[in-house]
């Protein structure tokens, strides 16, 4: 195992804030480099600071695009640091690894909260398959933490897949919605609604009436479908706010106070903690297994026959599944 | 490589009808086993009938409890065997391996069809995972084309993964509904309207007014999400029929020759059964990189130590994950 950093160790635990937040930078890029010596260092810092982190409430956030996310975050960012929070915002962008860039956790969409010494704002990492910019970012949640960084909002766009990667990752979910009809059955559909703790109708002020109707739709598409919730026995919330005229985005924070503490009380925000630990390590295993089945020697040499084969329906797929397994094995 | 059971495959391929069904019967039974030498056997046979396999129409039909899944296969079965074609119906029942036994492709339930000679009826293979359970009833699939039928319907309940898997192994995938409200909904929530292919109406005779109501919701809805239909451009059908009165069975056939006829037409026929035989491979292949791991003796002795680490936050998942990875690897 390698040494752990001591100087990067240190800054994080204990500089001025100014100094924490480089140091803040250097560790999510340590964390996200690709070469093996950073990985061992990674690790290595990551356990050391281990002990340190877990304190925060973590919260995700997702929404359509033009939901109002930015606006949404800036406005509850600064309302927390107010309230004497430190607050760290992480973004999962799916589509960062085509577009070579990231669109979400841009700074320049949150103004006010970018310059303020109590946030720390981090977009997605770039490049690698949603599995891995989770693991980055579920990482780089790890660090915030041993900052101090005491509520870390993790944000993405509504695309399911990134959504439940931020779920999973999260004490609490939040789902953005517009106030207009279609957007909840995109929801439903997607299955995104079960994942959500809380949801949220920004906007409300545009149109107020439709902003109810809205409230109304999900609430009862959510008992009808029996939303989730870790305990069955608390209904999710549904409520309206907007963001940009900064109304009952105070009445939300209560509300996401009531819920993790209710489950705190009850013992299934640490239940859902240990899971996702523990799924969490599954992930990497899984991945890492098949990764190491598909770049084995005899198996890539053996792959394009044998796909033709099973393609052309010369050989049965279980016949060529086991081929390939005992090349693996044997060879 | 063992031995290709002579008798068995003669039997299948040129047996008198009822010699045939008895082969048939012996042969899913034979790659039903868990032994080995019977797996074995039962590649060997696979691979000699593949040839003579895939020349079939593939139906998957699924639809809740009480929807009238049995009375539409028996009807549309009588039919088809009317018009000269040879009629397999499997099953795969995703609580076989709860009940113990089979609730679907019950023969009493089907009882013209079940006595009819040009037709087999296997229930559901009766234990195992759902995927151990998708395996079989693909296998058997094939099975039942090298023996000549021409026509296989493949037939489960709705709770989505079962099927996913039904979706994956056929041609067209018949979704049949109630002609009541919410139903449709629950379909697009779990995702199953995302895979049918053609959306059928049961029961309309008992209440028109409600199943042509019916009829318009699901279309609205699968134009608003883009039913996706293998092609793009052919829009998913939604019918209304009562199997009951063998009213409507007739142009549900019709439909379903148009829509494969326009398929081969395209190519995009035998695009998805390539890729079908193409993800089952894989399905085998992650499945059993995935058990070998957890089947390592060195791993599931050092498993319940680090369960315990990851779930209280002593050890990183990613840690605790690349030390599993070594013993898995090294030892």
């Amino acid at each position: 195992m390698a040494q752990v950093d001591e100087p990067l160790s240190e800054a994080l635990l204990r500089a001025e804030p100014a100094a924490k937040r480089r140091a803040l930078a250097k560790a999510i890029t340590l964390l996200e480099s690709t070469r093996a010596d950073h990985r061992l260092r990674a690790d290595a810092l990551l356990n050391a600071l281990l002990p340190r982190t877990g304190h925060s409430l973590r919260l995700g956030i997702s929404g359509v695009p033009g939901v109002g996310k930015s606006t949404f975050i800036e406005v509850l960012g600064l309302l927390l640091i107010a309230q004497g929070h430190r607050v760290a915002v992480l973004a999962i962008d799916p589509s960062s690894s085509l577009s070579g860039g990231s669109i979400l956790g841009d700074k320049t969409r949150m103004e006010q909260l970018s310059v303020n010494e109590a946030a720390y704002i981090r977009p997605s990492p770039a490049s690698g398959t949603l599995g891995g910019v989770a693991e980055k970012t579920r990482e780089a949640m790890l660090v915030c933490e041993a900052a101090g960084y005491d509520i870390v909002i993790v944000e993405t766009v509504g695309v399911g897949q990134s959504e439940i990667a931020v779920a999973s990752m999260t004490d609490l979910f939040v789902l953005l919605q517009l106030p207009n009809a279609g957007d909840d059955l995109q929801a439903i559909k997607k299955g995104v609604m079960e994942l959500a703790d809380l949801v949220v109708i920004n906007k409300a002020d545009i149109d107020p009436k439709a902003a109810t109707r809205a409230e109304a739709t999900i609430a009862g598409s959510l008992r009808a479908f029996g939303g989730h919730g870790v305990q069955a026995s608390a209904p999710v919330r549904v409520m309206q706010l907007s963001a940009l005229k900064g109304q009952g985005v105070a009445a939300f924070w209560s509300a996401v106070e009531q819920t993790a503490a209710a489950r705190r009380a009850s013992g299934a925000f640490d239940q859902r903690r240990k899971q996702q630990a523990l799924a969490w390590m599954w992930d990497i295993v899984h991945a890492r297994l098949l990764a190491d089945f598909h770049h084995h020697p005899t198996v890539r040499e053996a792959l394009p026959a044998t796909l033709h084969d099973v393609s052309d329906a010369r050989v049965t797929p279980s016949s060529a599944a086991r081929a390939l397994l005992n090349l693996f094995e044997n060879s």
